[in-house]
């Protein structure tokens, strides 16, 4: 398999959606060789799923790289569309909106066949990388529908909680995002939480882990019962993939 | 009825939770006569539900108030505690973890017969306030549980977004607080969606719905395709029992 990861799409500053992560985009197609992408586009709600493919092909074209995006909204058999993809990309948006569509639609089985059995690549950002974990229990996002699911992809064994941040807001008494993940860690105590800031990416290659950081800003290991760790895209995190901290 | 729904707990510079609707407290207490309180703790995670109970009961004697506060996870029979109380506490913390709880113990209905048709009295704050409302959806908290429930106590009929901010974190790109409500409003079209800043809460009182705020702070109404609508404490909003904007 061969899986990014990344916090989220766009950083201040950069214009092109996922730019930050170009270089491991650029050595990802050219390693894979895969030219026909397909975009999942159901996380989107205050734009068109149109305008997201169209943005993504941007940011390709802009990479010099010789790839076709079409949204997989616009294809009559979404399954057939997996199957004749030679990527996949996954946009940030509602993690809630984009989970239930693809339980909804029947695309769990066919994106986890393609990822992992026949090695498509895979590119997600935010809530595309919210639902690589085995659940979206650690999704930033509001809960806007009725209808919740939470088990995902299950592409990796541990929970992802993209766009994470320490920052209080001052005279803010609501939790900080530490203090949600220690929630979560209260109530799951085996399973670990990543947390990964803006501008950083985890990669899936060959069952083989790293973590990338485009501005130095290190990952954040929470485990129950301990200080959470910083980790350096220079450090081994491999010990992840076992699913024990 | 006679329902307060507080933004949050505490705020700073205040140390009593709930100290900053101190007076709304003693009006309601004096209102209805209730001694017996019962506080629904479940939504605590990160500290006991005893010590809740004790800092509830602090409050209380602070206020001059002749009331006992009990927890609710002390009851043998949770259902004939909710019946024997004079009135009905629920602590903020985790809105997901409080809400499945009441489903799982059952405790919906009696919560709902106790303010409604016998008229005790109900203050709830952060998750507290989150519960009041038809479904959780508006809720800032991570789904920390798999099971995750949405329905909730629908005891006024619309959304309300308790700790409202504003803010955004410079050069964070995640999502805003507006955003996150703007997707609700796309998925949910004739659902309006309140903001209530800390120190701030709604009150019910007879069918009759006001908003009281103790820093200045107003009340943000979002509905869909309309620009959102402040309203100050002493600006009329009942046209929100309604249910339509």
């Amino acid at each position: 398999m061969d899986i990014l990861m990344l916090s989220n799409g766009k950083i201040a500053g950069n214009e092109h959606v996922m730019g930050f992560a170009s270089e491991a985009i650029i050595e990802q197609v050219k390693r894979t060789g895969a030219k026909k992408w397909v975009l999942i586009p159901y996380a989107v709600i205050r734009s068109s799923h149109d305008d997201r493919v169209a943005m993504v092909q941007q940011t390709f074209d802009a990479l010099g790289l010789d790839c076709q995006v079409t949204g997989l909204h616009q294809a009559k058999d979404p399954v057939a569309a997996l199957k004749a993809a030679d990527g996949i990309l996954v946009s940030g948006g509602n993690t809630w909106v984009l989970n239930k569509t693809l339980h909804d639609l029947g695309l769990v089985g066919p994106i986890r066949k393609a990822v992992l059995d026949r090695g498509v690549p895979y590119i997600g950002w935010s809530a595309g990388t919210n639902i690589a974990c085995p659940t979206i229990r650690t999704t930033n996002d509001m809960p806007i529908i009725t209808g919740a699911v939470l088990p995902s992809l299950n592409l990796v064994p541990f929970q992802i909680n993209p766009h994470y941040l320490e920052a209080k807001v001052e005279g803010h008494n609501g939790e900080t995002r530490d203090e949600r993940i220690q929630e979560f860690l209260e109530v799951n105590q085996h399973e670990p939480v990543i947390g990964i800031p803006e501008g950083t990416w985890l990669h899936l290659h060959n069952d083989q882990l790293s973590y990338h950081s485009a501005n130095g800003k290190d990952l954040k290991l929470f485990s129950y019962g301990n200080e959470p760790l910083y980790y350096s895209e220079q450090q081994n995190i491999q010990f992840l993939m076992a699913h024990s901290c």
